[in-house]
């Protein structure tokens, strides 16, 4: 009888719709924040996140199930046994990020946050010209789930699309162009909004450092989703100081939680949310995951692991399709 | 010679593309608060829109082109001469308005407007659950150019439609559902999203009544573009102090501009913008009032004035088709 743990916020509707797939398996659910060395060392598979810290008392661990798109975390040597499966979320956060991305983009563009300053001050104030996404190119930096979501939302309201990713691929039909990463440089001037969805990693730590900040065209605005270290704070400071950038909306920040004290709060044409876009904020994310697992638990039971969704390769941190 | 004058701050290339289609014609430009009763008599043709009370000097007046999409100040006896052909701007305006309201939508969905609060104060704070425009049920009151560009904004990011227009009609393949305004009390308790584009009239006037905002779901959003009269004001107070509504999104208030004192400004949920959504602020906006004003230039000089753009009917005040 496999045991599973279940660290997820569960409803009962949830636990059913698990409980019967995993017929026949022992489940105990759990609060991440609760979960003892015991409760790990017992678990063969594990559905929801848990700290990396205790899983090295895993030693019956042969799946676990992330309720996170990252796995950065997951993927260090000796985190996980060899040979453990590892799959995340990655679908389920592509509908609440994608939306907070176009809704930030009209925020900047049509200065919704300039009259809502104006609304405390019960200012009836006229803030001049506006821009649109209708015609408008926007530059999509990562192109996983969130990215590609974007992508199409943008390009449905009328924007035209240039994506990067890291590796080569088929370009899908809501991009108009398609580049790998090594051509970040000579798209970034083209872009009147460029959108970062990445995950943590060396090759994305300040990949908006200064010279890029720069690169972007004047007036363009940049969002940030992924980690707040893809890009350079002081550098964004300045180039928001300077008026280069016509605003940037950024759902992440480094360091995060911001400082109260931090300049970045006061930046000029700076839009900060505390890290809220994805998480559980919209409920249908957390229905999105569940589904996840509970389809992935059916094919882990039947031993179908190849057909698993979100298989994590441990060695480059992404989906291995 | 026909004597044309201009009233819309048109640049040297809109000349150029007006001159060429009027080639013969006597052009003259004028800022509108600068019109005198001379040039208003001697103009076979206006093209902008000129203060109602100058008109009654309109006497060789043959056409006036408005730069506004409402004309009901226009169609008032003894304002126009009859027989004077009169066409409005609708269809520049879609645009510019319907992305503002995806964009209010998602301010309000996304409790931005709470967040830059927080930001003001440098406040790091989790504002909790936020809803979808994928999956929401949208009621469009009012399919217009404006009503029915952000139907298809809104059916292409997922939400489920339904129009409501003055006169029966083939229903648009972005709408889920179609009806005429009498059925509006029926549909209202649906709807997670009400927006509200519609002209100034004694049937629009407090067509959001006390009774009417009691009849939305509790939570759901309310958005105005139109005129500020289609909401009573006060009702609107009461409906947001109790909590019914989720927020209110308007760019139109009554009376307007809102007094510094108007408890409208500090209503709970409410985000107010001072009239900015259409005007000129976005810069294709203005682009598609010269193309209209240049297309029924050209049909009206060739006199196939039926196949303007825009015709007015000075019964209704709406298009004629």
């Amino acid at each position: 009888m496999k045991k599973i743990m279940v660290t997820i916020p569960v409803e009962d509707r949830h636990k059913e719709y698990l409980e019967k797939i995993g017929a026949g398996c022992e489940f105990y659910y759990v609060s991440p924040s609760d979960v003892t060395e015991e409760e790990v060392r017992e678990a063969e598979i594990i559905i929801g996140n848990v700290s990396p810290r205790l899983l090295k008392n895993g030693k019956n661990l042969k799946w676990l199930q992330l309720n996170s798109a990252g796995s950065d975390n997951y993927c260090k040597p000796g985190v996980l046994n060899s040979g453990t499966v590892l799959t995340n979320a990655t679908g389920a956060y592509g509908l609440a990020i994608s939306e907070y991305l176009v809704g930030m983009t009209f925020m900047l563009q049509k200065k919704f946050y300039q009259y809502y300053e104006n609304q405390l001050e019960h200012q009836w104030k006229d803030q001049g010209k506006v821009t649109s996404i209708w015609g408008s190119t926007v530059l999509i930096v990562g192109l996983g789930d969130i990215g590609g979501e974007f992508a199409r939302r943008m390009k449905s309201l009328g924007a035209y699309t240039i994506g990067i990713r890291r590796t080569p691929g088929d370009k899908p039909d809501y991009l108009d162009e398609l580049y790998t990463a090594e051509h970040l440089d000579e798209v970034l001037p083209r872009a009147d909004i460029v959108s970062l969805s990445l995950p943590n990693s060396a090759a994305t730590c300040h990949m908006m450092d200064e010279r890029r900040l720069r690169l972007m065209k004047q007036g363009a605005f940049l969002l940030n989703v992924g980690r707040g270290n893809a890009i350079d704070t002081d550098a964004l400071c300045r180039a928001l100081k300077e008026g280069h950038l016509g605003g940037c909306g950024a759902d992440v920040t480094d360091p995060e939680p911001l400082p109260a004290d931090h300049p970045l709060w006061d930046a000029p044409r700076m839009v900060i949310t505390p890290h809220i876009s994805g998480q559980y904020h919209l409920p249908e994310t957390f229905e999105r995951i569940v589904r996840i697992a509970g389809e992935n638990l059916e094919k882990f039971l039947a031993g179908r692991i190849d057909e698993m969704k979100n298989l994590v390769d441990f060695e480059t941190g992404y989906r291995k399709r």
